[in-house]
């Protein structure tokens, strides 16, 4: 399986504490050793780095872990490989253009009989993954669905829930899609997100030695929420996703929250 | 257009010195302000990074200019947009896998009827700009040459030297491609090389206050070429390729070169 980590913040923010975390289960704390991927989105520009070498051994996972970038939004990804093998066009996040902006997309869980997800007629897979082939599904089925106009929040929300729903069905599919405006999360097994907002405390890493007082590192108006598959401390309360819910997160805060029974 | 950079070392080397003059011209002392790329080769592992933001501004082109990530061989890229917006699945260099490797590629140039470099059946591009069509074509045609089975370097370079003039028949084609194990190169209108090797000597960059002495980071048994679209130092001599040349480099040598009357 894989790890996820998120990140959606009113005010530009780095990610270097939480990928901390994040990277030692690439290799030393966890399994996760098949490579690692980010995206982060600055004022609607993204960038992204991928790198099939595990997290806990790169250098270049090394500098982003100590290195302040500051983001808006970020979806970051280590991988331990089930379907397609360890090289860069399998390393996650994917991304893809729809309505004129880039969506990036990692995923967490493995889905039976993936490449039944037909047809892929404008949106193919580069690598061999049942994730990409997931995400390629996702794109087309809402390119076809609302065309070339971008919907509201909530007819978005509700579609992606439905499809996210489907996938479910097909094992286990825990995602994080963003456009750079909003982030999209959706739970099958596991995710867990906290919200940070004054007054900030201290938190500890629960994989590395490391403390971080918030109150340092922020303004009385930040407000920054960090969405993983595993809480990454072990001193702060997060907040367990149900399964089969979506929550849409902008600025660090809930937006839209989409809950299915089971 | 755009600006390359290559290089091709026998020991894991940093891309620092050569990147730093290169990024001043994605803004600052050039036109190239459309974003930026890298693939960096070590042992066989590629990993990458993509950033639509001009890299004379880019947080992150600062990081890979100032910290020593030692590779065998990169190819980077700042791209002066003509063909296709100003995105991340439009930032070069492109990869996909071929004979069971991660190939890399960027271009400099522009190819006129780019559509035309059909059908694209299997490798697909993700972007709209003609270079990735173009590399995919590349791709195909040889996957249609030489099937499943990795062809001698003297083959391969051969059908490279012969599509790479088929799309130099188009416009401006000087391009970048590797598999980590060689580095590739085509000019036709600029592309130039200086291999570095004892005795070291200091250089000076042309479009930074930066002067490096190479004896200083250096073993007597490094070669390390550096190939760019213009020369990046100011005080030492490089060669120029010929318009309708392949070079090839393993290890910082040239080991394949393939010259056409023009």
């Amino acid at each position: 399986m894989c790890e996820l980590l998120g990140m959606s913040a009113n005010v530009p923010t780095d990610i270097c504490f939480s990928f901390s975390g994040l990277r030692a289960r690439g290799g030393r704390t966890g399994p996760h050793k098949d490579g690692w991927g980010m995206a982060m989105y600055r004022d609607g520009d993204v960038w992204s780095i991928h790198d099939p070498r595990p997290s806990a051994d790169s250098d270049m996972a090394e500098i982003i872990s100590s290195t302040s970038l500051k983001c808006d939004i970020v979806i970051s990804h280590i991988r331990q490989a089930n379907v397609g093998g360890v090289c860069l066009l399998n390393t996650h996040p994917f991304s893809r253009l729809l309505w004129g902006k880039t969506w990036s997309y990692a995923h967490n869980g493995q889905l039976e009989d993936a490449m039944a997800l037909l047809p892929v007629s404008v949106h193919h897979p580069l690598g061999s993954t049942d994730s990409e082939r997931a995400f390629c599904w996702i794109i087309e089925q809402l390119q076809s669905r609302f065309g070339e106009n971008e919907p509201s929040l909530e007819m978005l929300s509700g579609a992606l829930s439905e499809l996210a729903l489907q996938l479910k069905a097909r094992g286990v599919f825990n995602m994080m899609l963003s456009d750079g405006d909003k982030l999209y999360c959706f739970c099958t097994t596991k995710l867990h997100w906290i919200t940070r907002r004054a007054p900030f405390k201290k938190a500890t890493l629960s994989d590395e030695d490391v403390i971080i007082d918030f109150k340092e590192v922020t303004t009385d108006k930040d407000v920054v929420t960090v969405i993983a598959t595993q809480p990454l401390t072990q001193d702060e309360k997060w907040e367990q996703m149900e399964e089969g819910e979506l929550c849409v997160f902008d600025g660090g805060e809930v937006v839209c929250q989409i809950k299915t029974d089971p």
